[in-house]
């Protein structure tokens, strides 16, 4: 282990070493054509709505359109399968005062979930946008159960997070939400297409949005394939088209660690061609220079992979050890940021990355479906000793035992003097033989940044300050509603209510 | 002294309560047109060379490209004086090697401003960028010299600079600078023009900057004067059109805190438009979150008035005060960044902002040029006594006889164990009666972001990653090369060496 074959971020290692990563996509976008006049346009075909991109705020979008009394509504999807980064991602969702919470005794409200993501998001998040969310969550995670999605029968309590109030699809995956969510607005009448992809927007004289420029028939990958498609919109457009994490030039524009060697839990299409056209037509660019980067990930496995989840599940009841000095070095459920920070910050003696270890009792990691997984693919470890867990991973038994039981006390206490932890979910939960072990390093997860949209999910001009008119977005395309850090869990209601926002607006609801 | 008048950052206060200050536009933009094609367009006049702005970046390009020979070359500015933003900043000038650092034994290098310039950056500045400007930072000095600028005869060692490489204009202002290099360009034959604003590009078929799109007799504010004006450019555009820290709302959509009741040291003209068309045009905007506010400000007066030079030259022998506790509570010449972070959080008991003080002995503050001023314009106190001083500004008298005692302690071991602050421009300078004080509260103060340029200053388009043909950019409407925090006095050369790149790109040099 001590030859680590991981993919650092503040020191580059050349070549991809990790087996099976998604290797980034080092220029993805095409040269695309401007924005085009309407004028001598000749349409394909005219709908009312337009919506582009099938993740979570695509098909909430679709959805409510058709709710609010929308005739033709298609979700164009540029790649083979619809879903999107919605679809590989945890199936965590966020919601304040849930019948769970109510059943499991916890209180919450609107007020306590927008606090804690003001404070993740160092105090520049869009506080208005945050309580238009949490206000609608409810109704979001909603659609998401009558439309089929289930969830396990327990709430965790995610990093920076007061409160258990994260549900997760029991297939503990996005795909969970994004599947039935597509079935339901297919039932309800939204067209969907796939390798569509969006190529700009079409404008009227007054700069209105017409309609869009797609690209038909095309491969991903493949920039000359397809041919134009030219779709007029009654009603307008909504761009649902993600985040940026997959561009390598461009995430490294804003942060030049971010290098193709660096591993990404996104889906390939997450480009971002969407959110830069938008930005053409004159939309605000905001906060694109904070993209996180998930504290869970393993390093070794590609993208979101198996431990993801695992860890997730397992940070309030387990540690973090830096293996240089067999002692914990952060708080294992404070936000995203302050963890992945934490993490890149263990170096061995020459700085080079030397990924931490989060050790649990296999009692208690055994509960999460993945355990299982983590040991079949190589991706996690089991010892029955102390000896053998720190020979492995070449950590200082004495220190890390010493470590262990200071920690025990703090779960005895229900206090966490070294780092301010929240013991309330590690409860009974001491650190003991069997143990499990995965390691740790952050990979890009998210793009804080995109364009500046109003509570009515309007797109801002930046001359004029006025709504672009025909244009809504919604989700990972838009920046500034969660500031430096978003809370895990936040995006799946961000995207569905700000989707279902949307398609509001656009009816005029 | 309770009942501050400040204008807070993180607590608001309605209204405008500094005597004096300038109050930041509300939302400065006119909806231009876009950018149009050449197609139709009657040009005006045909030049070789258009130069937006008329700052240091501005004002060196017009004078490079004369010296690479290029024909008819002219400056368009906006305002009814020239020199921009640059003619009211400090007239700090940071290079490294230069000739006073030889005569005063300075040991430095471009790699040890680098080094200084990337731990200010946090990691994601640009390093190519920012060794190019450091190599070029003393042809740049001269460059000022050559035209007249006269310094200072000392060197500064601004916060976060590891030595003393700063050069200071006797006028302690940019307009040191400007001045000289507006007349050393009339003089080389650059045509220079007022009240000419910037309106968008003009592209040819294939998407080439052709020229300009200007408004002629332009008064600021009234954004229905002037009439359109159009010149064609032989071989480009060379934008130079500053930050955007004047327009409150797109400030606001980076940081919701950064309202027009907060202070703010730029010129009224600072508000964006070029960097905006830009992104319009298909510039990647990088690092847009990154607003710098200066630490050195007062919150006595408006803009950057005279405490910040004042504050700026004397930090290195005085400490800064938080009146709450009557203790330090910073490093004194740490990076801005830091300081202001540590500055926006002394409050008092209910959270409002509780401005710091800075003490000074006044022998060694009465060096500074300024030093009258501030006390002749009420905005600077001088003290016999400590009590006297304590008294006015409500501190516990003891705890600050105390730290002065400490603090003398370090001047005299030439460390400081509190805070780490470089003792070596403090040496034999102890904190001694009769005291000269300012109060300290950051105001916005620049842009770190912008559009993304090579290091031969073309600005890149998002979906190609090519340069977009026709255009160049330099200084403070150009993004990421300072990354997170830019240290102070690094501004002058970024902008001057990547004016003279910029012309010297444009000419194939």
């Amino acid at each position: 282990m001590s030859n680590v074959d991981l993919l650092g971020r503040r020191k580059f290692i050349t070549g991809l070493g990790i087996a099976g990563a998604a290797a980034a996509t080092p220029f993805a976008m095409p040269a695309l054509a401007s924005s085009v006049s309407a004028e001598g346009v000749k349409w394909d075909k005219t709908i009312d709505i337009a919506i582009i991109g099938s993740g979570f705020a695509g098909l909430a979008a679709g959805i409510e359109a058709k709710r609010q009394g929308a005739k033709d509504v298609t979700i164009f999807e540029k790649m083979p399968v619809f879903g999107g980064n919605s679809a590989i991602n945890g199936g965590l969702f966020a919601a304040p005062g849930t019948p769970m919470q109510q059943e499991k005794g916890v209180t919450d409200s609107v007020e306590t979930m927008v606090a804690d993501q003001m404070k993740s998001g160092r105090g520049i998040a869009d506080e208005g946008l945050l309580r238009h969310v949490a206000e609608h969550a409810m109704e979001a995670l909603q659609m998401t159960l009558d439309a089929g999605s289930v969830y396990h029968p327990y709430l965790q309590q995610l990093g920076g997070h007061s409160v258990p109030r994260t549900y997760q699809t029991t297939v503990s995956c996005g795909a969970g939400i994004t599947q039935p969510l597509l079935k339901q607005c297919r039932k309800e009448g939204v067209e969907t297409e796939n390798r569509v992809k969006f190529a700009g927007f079409v404008l009227d004289k007054t700069g209105k949005v017409e309609g869009v420029k797609l690209i038909k028939g095309y491969y991903f990958g493949e920039e000359d394939s397809g041919k134009p498609y030219y779709v007029r919109t009654n009603r307008g457009v909504i761009m649902a088209t993600g985040g940026f994490a997959q561009n390598v030039n461009l995430r490294m524009a804003q942060d030049p660690t971010l290098t193709a060697e660096v591993g990404c839990t996104n889906a390939k299409g997450a480009t971002g061609e969407g959110m830069f056209e938008m930005f053409r037509l004159g939309a605000v660019p905001v906060h694109m220079a904070h993209i996180q980067s998930g504290p869970w990930a393993s390093p070794d496995e590609g993208g979101f992979g198996y431990v993801s989840n695992y860890s997730i599940f397992n940070f309030p009841h387990s540690i973090a050890i830096n293996r240089m000095t067999g002692q914990r070095f952060m708080n294992e459920i404070a936000d995203r940021k302050t963890r992945a920070d934490a993490e890149l910050n263990c170096r061995d003696g020459n700085g080079d990355p030397l990924p931490p270890i989060m050790i649990t009792s296999w009692e208690h990691a055994k509960q999460h479906p993945n355990a299982k997984k983590v040991l079949k693919y190589g991706v996690g470890w089991k010892f029955d000793t102390l000896e053998e867990l720190a020979k492995h991973f070449d950590v200082p038994v004495k220190a890390l035992k010493q470590q262990i039981e200071e920690y025990n006390g703090y779960v005895k206490a229900g206090v966490d003097k070294q780092f301010g932890k929240n013991m309330g979910k590690a409860k009974g939960k001491y650190i003991e033989a069997p143990y499990g072990v995965v390691r740790l390093w952050p990979k890009v997860h998210y793009c804080q940044g995109g364009v500046q949209i109003t509570k009515k999910a309007e797109v801002l001009d930046s001359f004029s300050g006025a709504p672009i008119q025909g244009l809504y977005a919604a989700g990972e395309v838009t920046g500034g509603v969660h500031g430096i850090s978003r809370l895990g869990s936040c995006s799946i209601p961000e995207c569905m209510v700000m989707g279902m926002t949307a398609a509001r607006s656009i009816m005029g609801a």
